[in-house]
């Protein structure tokens, strides 16, 4: 990975070329190649990914979903994904931290409105700021203590810990959901770390998406201006379109698992084509004559391939979701959700299995640590088990059966 | 199946309605509706699939891939690939039909040219002409007997027997390649059965694909006018143009396969959803509630679903190659040849696995021949070793690997 | 098939040969050899199987179980389950008949004791009976209508329908579920079909399992005198020992898919040898020098092999627990089932595989119904939705977190 | 992992209640959980497997297959392997060490007779002698120098290096193959590395089997005494007998990978049982009522089961060829590796799948490195490329096919 050691916040007017699908996916793969080069090394060092978080910041992708309107570049979620998709076969981890980024920063309008989405997303936009969370529903509330007799003026002070709260401590920002201790009303707030009451805890040490900084963040009085509470939680405040939420995550979680799969392809193409041996009761000379390695290839490649084709049908599905606004009804809701939840079936299906197989076609010995082939499966294999996929397949099983939609969770 | 007494050919000019794709599905799934009602009474009695034939010349499919400047719809392979698709949920053997019948029709101009375009396509458009075919490579050729001294006057006389020629004895016009016996030259002809000199062995009795009208033609004497010579069969002579066609039959397979799989989860569904009872020791009150079940509805409908993505993008892949005409390149040809062999690989794969599959989940009552929801699993196992699956993802892996193209044959 | 025209149902005493496991197992190939001759136009005619009741019966294999006290050969479950799985290789539905009629006639002893064993376990070894069985348990109730006074002395007149009594039509003998009509108490009882009272439906036509003698039976008024009531099935009087059928039926279904399986590969072997030709673009000169068609078979036999393993393991396992008699512990009893219920899971599995396989490593020509190659594949896919697997691998799993067994029940 | 300070090797004579194989079992199941406590701690540090060695020493199992008559155990093949099989379910690594110990020593008499049995066999079982190896077939060849006019007297000296030199650091002796200088003459031969000569490299850094010691080692005139001079590798020498060194090999990896599986499948179930949560949307209390969860165990743990069946029934497969000694024929050894092959095929595939599978059971919190799950994953993964196991489906389809047997090669 190499960053300039003088750089530049891409500026929405000067970025002009960058206009196209076509050219963010060019931009995505010159991140992506920048991150391949010590992918293997940083994911072993297990260092915080600052460095990386500055080449998306660089390279204008922060800013991608940021409307024109507030200074942004009013890219598609169809672009947005593909990114992902594009930087997850390099390094999924940083891919992961893109993804989360994008959700977390939408999630901050489709939850908030006009107002938040003009006072975070211009700096976003404008500076590249980088969007980490805090919100895992598994843990704990964070409490909202307020700050003065009106919160309405005064804010809050943030107290708690949660585990999880990936991209947190390299963020700009993080949104965080917590609960007003007085009254119990659930917030999603947006904390700036650099303004003070926040640590991390660093312990993020996991099989893989090693470098997503996914530890704990602990917060003692961080302050929330009112300007930064994004908007109420309360289960009869949540729209079709704040629900959005999670099949735009879950739909992250499908371009991460294909790309690290096509990533897999590619690194184990490059090996078998330059380093691998034939095997020597083949009777064959090459590699890449041998029958077996090109049967298991052709099958990995074209199963990676029916997912991409459907990764792009649903990006499009989540694009005209969003693009409904307001109007979402909860049925076109649903069945955004069930399109997203079936490409997360067959994204994790592909994830595991290409990602595994990669060392029948590689050979003995790819599996030296010298080439660290495994850190794919590793990520997926990881990432994978968020939510189980077999609830996933119950949910298409259970629209397909009886068109019912899963309800709105923050995993369906 | 329901076909009106009196019949009237659809007219291009009258059937401005089904101008859209969207419209051109309606139709097909009209076809599938009418074929659906007695598909299992037809597929046990094997009878000549004459009134089947009809029910699309009625629709206008069959006239769908003729140019309008030869009277046609001018549609494109995306709609018609669809119709097939649609068309194979209901009846995958009429869908085999009318797949093959496209292939046969667009051969004649890739292969023959304006003139021939013209000659054939013109009744094909106008009289809804179905076009059998009677090719298959394995068997010894047929034998092309000059019929004057000039056979670019007289003609030619076709003789010999050829198995496997789907459609030609319900066809209104016969595609067939023969040998000329003096020169040794391989010709792709057009035999009108009506003209005589044409039987049909009717000895197709196979496990699946039963209304497919793919057994054997002997030609005693066919008369083939030197106007109905389509084009010279010399490799030499083969253009990137004209090998499109193997691409475009591997498609129409995929097609089939992906439709099949979609058709026994559909017939599936009504039978869960109606009939099916909740395992007794379940402890659950519907089917439809059953974890098992759902979730393995939940993993054919994802991977049928990624399957249908990769099938419209391909088809979309071959329409441009077509569009290219005479420009199309031999290396476009193969990108375009390899896409098609991704989606062959997959739709096998979801074609055999949801075919055989849906026993899972209908239960043991299903297996009453009253319902016989085999026969879709029946004709995917059947048509699926057209050639062996294996060796497309042997394609598909070397191209991964090497970027090489399989060379054009009638089956790459 | 051949059966002689004048037959011998062999005793006991001259059968000494025959006292060995292997000997039994040459006889079972025997059978097995016969039956193949003609299986699959048998397999369509679907008559009733009188003929191949009476091969069976001729071999001496309705004889096996029963214990030489009672005149009978006095076989293991390990011998009886192996002859099952041979002869399921050639004919899975004869290969049925034979492994529900050791289960009903073991029931015999189980549930009612030494008095019954010598009473119906004599003429069983003597005269080679047949026995079917009438206890579906999914049907409404049998009801037997005192015959006197005191049913103790006159006995009972069953009443009633049952669906899937398989072997009941042409059985000597047929083991029936009833409720007595004043009491509600459940018994298990004999009939005797020859004494009257009961006529069959004939209404078996189902994908596969077609000669299993499957159809439902009628009864009206047939007797039943005192000495021919089994036992009491009320859930308080079943013994661990009794219980035992349960695993012994599932057994059973293990055998007849392995068996099937072994059959497909076996059938599928000698067209690859003698038939199939290498693929035209393999570059290849025969079919079993094909590497996908050698890897493929090496895929399937080496499954089938660890489950054949596993499946004469689990015939000891079952040995041994009804060896225990009396002192049977439910905790034994257990252990028993949860053996059975692994290797249901695994013949389940490659059963399916193979047998849908084949195909794959057979090629093109060999779908045509002069073969009737998916007769195997109709067998299995038509028996193994008798219980779902997929509760099988829940037992499995349940047992293997908490040690748990299933609760007696017919399917567990 | 515990090794006492005081050691006492054990002496034959003193271990008379080793003398079943139950009894061995019951030792290598202490061995396996002294083993267990650390095994993560041990396979991160990479160190040199010494005080592992010593604890097999000390186990007495390293001289189980010396035969009675040379001082040792005179154990079965049966017995070694399903010792190897119950270690690697702790530790892979250590197993594999175990395994290639035995083939190595027993390959000294089978390919050396009975004088090399009783000079190498003795202070094997008196002392605990481990056996490494130095042969890898794809390195350049050791070369034996002559130490003396008449090698015969004065013996050689052993130069060169192979990679992949399993235990040789760790152990008490190696077993190396050499070609004579001036003759070619391909030898065995065994070196005592306290005796100088030999360097190791310490450079084994994979992905797994991380503790098997299987760097390279360098021999720089080693001295090999002329009794050290095991037999000819000349292939007109290789007899039936000695050429069951394979078959043996690859029996020990059929074991490594199953008892991996077995292995991960037991941590997995401890986990699941006191850690895991059920899934917040399924609406179940415990982890252990999770029908998936409960269907995926019983999935892994049927299909172990089968291969366990099998493992067993190989090892006495393999235990009656060796038995045959001088008299074992070509056929029956070819008999003895496809059945040896079949399963290589299956362990692989159970290995493979459940070891990669468990973290679908365990869940999200369960990839934390505290736990370091994915090690069985790795040990699999690394071994199972040793070589391609498509290649051993294909053999095993060849015999099922034709009846052929593999021909001898250290692969096959």
């Amino acid at each position: 990975m190499t960053t300039g050691t003088t750089t530049t916040t891409p500026q929405p007017a000067g970025h002009s070329p960058a206009t196209t699908h076509d050219q963010w996916i060019v931009r995505a793969r010159a991140v992506a190649d920048a991150l391949a080069v010590d992918a293997l090394d940083r994911d072993r060092a297990n260092a915080k990914p600052l460095r990386e978080v500055q080449l998306l910041r660089e390279s204008g992708l922060l800013a991608l979903l940021v409307p024109p309107g507030n200074g942004g570049f009013g890219g598609t979620w169809r672009t947005a994904l593909e990114a992902v998709r594009v930087i997850a076969a390099s390094d999924t981890s940083i891919a992961h931290l893109l993804g989360y980024h994008y959700v977390n920063l939408v999630n901050l309008w489709t939850s908030g409105g006009p107002a938040i989405q003009e006072l975070l997303g211009r700096p976003t936009a404008r500076d590249g700021w980088f969007w980490g969370d805090s919100v895992n529903p598994t843990d704990p509330d964070l409490v909202l203590e307020p700050a003065g007799p009106d919160p309405a003026t005064a804010g809050y002070r943030l107290n708690g810990t949660k585990r999880f709260s990936t991209g947190a401590s390299v963020g700009d920002a993080v949104i965080a959901a917590g609960v007003v201790s007085a009254t119990g009303e659930p917030l999603l707030v947006a904390v700036i770390p650099r303004d003070g009451g926040v640590t991390f805890g660093g312990d993020w040490d996991n099989l893989g998406q090693r470098l997503s900084d996914s530890g704990s963040a602990t917060f003692a009085g961080a302050p929330v201006p009112p300007e930064h509470v994004v908007g109420s939680l309360a289960p009869d405040r949540v729209t079709p379109l704040s629900s959005l939420i999670t099949p735009a995550i879950q739909a992250v979680f499908g371009n991460l698992y294909l790309g690290a799969a096509q990533g897999a392809l590619s690194r184990a193409r490059d090996y078998t084509v330059t380093t691998s041996r034939p095997w020597v009761l083949s009777g064959i000379e090459r590699a890449v004559d041998e029958p077996y390695v090109l049967a298991t290839y052709g099958g990995f490649v074209a199963r990676a391939d029916a997912v991409e084709a459907l990764a792009d049908r649903v990006s499009t599905v989540l694009d005209a979701a969003f693009a409904r606004g307001a109007d979402l009804t909860w049925e076109e809701r649903g069945e955004a959700a069930v399109a997203v939840a079936r490409l997360k079936v067959v994204a994790t299906e592909i994830g595991l299995e290409a990602t595994a197989g990669i060392f029948e076609v590689t050979g003995a010995r790819s599996t030296s640590n010298e080439y660290g082939f495994d850190r794919f499966w590793r990520n997926v294999r990881t990432h994978s088990v968020h939510d189980p996929v077999a609830y996933k397949r119950r949910e298409v099983g259970r629209h397909f059966l009886t068109g019912e939609h899963p309800a709105f969770t923050l995993y369906t």
